[in-house]
């Protein structure tokens, strides 16, 4: 028989699965997320997909789920997306597949480990991850484990203070980075820009996306170049700021702004050696993510792998 | 035989020494450095020293050493204050004590280790410690560990970028926490708000330095508290941005600015959650260093312990 590992990313509107076998991805599938009755159908809907897609020849052996919520020893402590208030994640499935190795992620930290073990961070032990989406989430790997910090907070640096009594945070602070090089953050500073600005720029009058901003600046527009050099300045000042604390090997950029590519990686590590201690300048690394949405199912895989090996 | 374990600071001109049996600290003594001829005289000088002093029913069964300057695999890597360019110390102890564990560390290393099982930190797994002297030094401990970082470099939140384009720092970065929070830095702040002020003050025409500023603070000379409150409050913010990241249970202030004691460390954890992430807002612990001067015997005594046990 041959040992199959289910990697399961579940979100508010899909479940994305990964099913693999211990020398990598054999497929991957979505399904809806029905989370109606508090969220009772999930677990079921999840276990009878894989029951129809596993062959013959095919033995589970281990199933890994990432959910967008809190977890403490494997269970789910409100998530409010999914309508959980609370899942013991392992006793469920064990209803289902009673031998098999059940394990438990927060949704971010699963991303985190499967771009760190099969993504960019293949290789490296001490890293950090930003997600530059609608919000700036991160990450932290320290000696090959995600590192959760005391009470699960760490990798909020989101939240560190680039400009005091700057620009409002959702979380009350004031000058948070995330307000500032998030896809929001970044097309706040766009607006800025135009308004002092009397020059023409692709930009005006159009509905402003970081995309938008990155592609206007990559073809020469004048003020879309200056909100990117703002931009990647902000961001190389925090990215040090966690170097100068954390000293990691690499910094890894992911979610919808890390699109920008290769644009957005040189001009941030160009700029990072103004705000990084001397020891730091050249020996930190950086790089893209690659594996995009795959990240979550990559994840959960990993976190089976570590309890089998 | 009583099993006996020597813990040693060695600095640029005194050796300090901490004889420990495995319950605690015997007694602790200081002997001049002697860094000529390549700093060759020193390990002699601590063997016969040591040897000198081990009652007859006392066994030596480990020694560790904290010096000034980086450390790789037992061996010194160059510590210009003591002359030493490259020194194997358990090969050159083992000259002298054929059959003790060796142990070697850096000095912040080894203070950082001794506050946490000794001192302030005792009982926390996950820390960070900042020595504020004439500079700003930080130490991290992971798990219990000293966390080092990628490349050796973790702990340098001296220079956490806290003023973009602000003071001009030793490292030739600008703005550097450094500049405003160590000893220095508070004589800085002190002299800025002098200059820009008519207001009478105890700290006129004095030789300015940081206790004679927070001493008159807490006598209530107004310019010395507007100056103490900028301190605290540039002090809190950089203490946020670690938090921020790495979530620690717990922050130790040390170093001599740390002598300002409560009024000190009050105002610093009244003004972080001006800085902090909302879940790190009351769940961060403070603390003020315990052991002063004799943490880097305590760590290394740990040091052997950590080796033994």
């Amino acid at each position: 028989m041959k040992k199959i590992i289910f990697g399961v990313d579940l979100g508010g509107t899909q479940i994305k699965l990964g099913k693999f076998d211990f020398d990598g991805l054999i497929d991957k599938y979505a399904i809806d997320t029905n989370i109606s009755d508090e969220g009772s159908h999930i677990i079921p809907d999840i276990a009878s997909f894989i029951k129809g897609n596993l062959k013959k020849d095919e033995e589970l052996v281990g199933l890994s789920i990432g959910v967008p919520g809190p977890v403490a020893c494997g269970v789910v402590l409100g998530a409010q997306n999914i309508n959980w208030l609370k899942v013991d994640v392992e006793k469920e499935f064990h209803k289902f597949f009673p031998n098999i190795i059940v394990g438990v992620l927060n949704d971010a930290n699963a991303a985190l480990l499967g771009e760190c073990y099969f993504g960019s961070g293949k290789g490296y032990k001490d890293l950090v991850m930003l997600t530059l989406g609608t919000g700036l989430g991160g990450g932290i790997l320290i000696g090959g484990e995600v590192y959760e910090g005391a009470t699960g907070s760490s990798g909020e640096v989101g939240h560190i203070c680039l400009e005091r009594n700057g620009r409002s945070c959702t979380c009350g602070l004031k000058g948070c980075l995330e307000q500032y090089v998030s896809a929001t953050g970044i097309v706040r500073t766009a607006k800025e820009v135009l308004l002092n600005s009397k020059e023409e720029s692709i930009l005006r009058d159009k509905d402003l996306t970081s995309k938008l901003i990155f592609d206007s600046a990559k073809v020469g527009d004048k003020l879309a170049i200056e909100v990117t050099e703002r931009v990647t300045d902000d961001l190389a000042c925090g990215i040090a700021s966690i170097c100068n604390t954390i000293n990691p090997e690499i910094v890894i950029l992911g979610g919808g702004v890390s699109a920008a590519g290769s644009f957005l990686l040189k001009k941030v590590e160009e700029k990072f050696v103004n705000y990084a201690f001397y020891s730091l300048r050249f020996s930190t690394k950086f790089a893209l993510a690659v594996l995009g949405n795959d990240a979550g199912i990559y994840g959960n895989y990993q976190n089976i792998l570590g309890k089998i090996k």
